[in-house]
């Protein structure tokens, strides 16, 4: 399966904040490739995605952080457009 | 066609960075849904996305600004889970 992970932490500035933004950045940078501030994208199997999922909840507050997840079965349909710097860890999909 | 776009702009702390920001910001969302902080997804026809994508083209910095977008021909195939605060302004697509 290949996911799209993007994530809006928030009150960073405060202790607590920056605690959870550090252990989401790095339970996700463990899974997936970090390909922006706050973005993450990659294949991965559902097992790991379950295990992932399982690790940011531990660190995600429900009632105020957002973390989306874009899933598919393949990125194969995916493509990819840099319309600024072209910064990407991972090969383009085209 | 149906695209999820990021974006990461630096220095928004200055005149310059903010302005910069703004537009985009402005200008995505005359396009797009906004989702999250720097995140917008949505339907969009090819002449709309080339229209928004040169306008976008005026306010990126290209040596600096990363804008990425991800295009499929559907959104048929994408599904979405919210591991945090579920506040979408689309419908999912499940």
């Amino acid at each position: 399966m290949y996911i799209i992970l993007v994530y809006d932490i928030i009150f960073t500035d405060t202790k607590e904040g920056s605690k959870a933004l550090r252990r989401i950045f790095k339970t996700c940078k463990r899974y997936l490739h970090h390909i922006q501030n706050s973005v993450f994208e990659g294949e991965i199997s559902n097992a790991k995605y379950i295990e992932m999922s399982y690790e940011l909840a531990k660190y995600i507050r429900k009632d105020m952080d957002s973390v989306i997840v874009f899933k598919q079965d393949s990125g194969k349909w995916l493509r990819k457009d840099f319309l600024g710097i072209e910064d990407d860890k991972t090969t383009n999909f085209l």
